[in-house]
């Protein structure tokens, strides 16, 4: 039940990586990483504003013909924020600097969700 | 004030585009270009859906440290979604494969985005 070896390993494998948190869908975090750069973007508040329209996005995708959500990223001008669902109640929230390896965030939040997922 | 040419441009260029289309925040789809494998999807649907929770995106980052939304990309099971805004009330939309080339399509929308914004 120790999530922190996880979300450090993900923030020191991704270059530009700022946060790193597994989050459950009621906008309480679990357990966060961050590092002291993180602190002036209060990441904590844009999390919690970011997760009723991320629920809302994979209520209504539930309904469609495109299948249930996996993974939601938002690019705004200071942070890219990476999410990835871990359980229907969980999900693992990266944030990165806008020039920080995506491409790495996506592929970290890929091969740790199902780890994070055997702890809960 | 031909939007066609740039959108079927991005849907050959990028592997497992299934649909591209510049819509407003309105839900109307000003031009679509879609491969006929799409239909299938019912994308015009997914899209109208996924509107509302990308303007609570939206409206919510602008109110945060994070600055203003770019793009908002949304992957499930069978199809991925990314979006980028090109003006305040217009953006374009591309629909991919799960295994389409992700990278590729973000990169596509990222230089199309400033070549429709000049045409609106």
């Amino acid at each position: 039940m120790s999530f922190l070896p996880h979300l450090q390993q993900i923030v020191s494998q991704v270059e530009g990586a700022l946060a790193c948190s597994v989050m459950g869908l009621d906008g309480i975090a679990v357990e966060t990483h961050e590092v002291p750069a993180a602190a002036e973007l209060d990441l904590t508040a844009a999390w919690i504003e970011l997760l009723a329209p991320v629920k809302q996005l994979k209520d209504a995708a539930e309904l469609l013909k495109t299948g249930s959500v996996q993974e939601v990223c938002v690019s705004s001008e200071k942070v890219i924020t990476l999410m990835r669902m871990v359980s229907p109640e969980y999900f693992l929230v990266l944030a990165l600097k806008p020039e920080g390896n995506y491409g790495r965030g996506r592929y970290a939040l890929r091969v740790t969700a199902p780890k994070v997922k055997a702890e809960l």
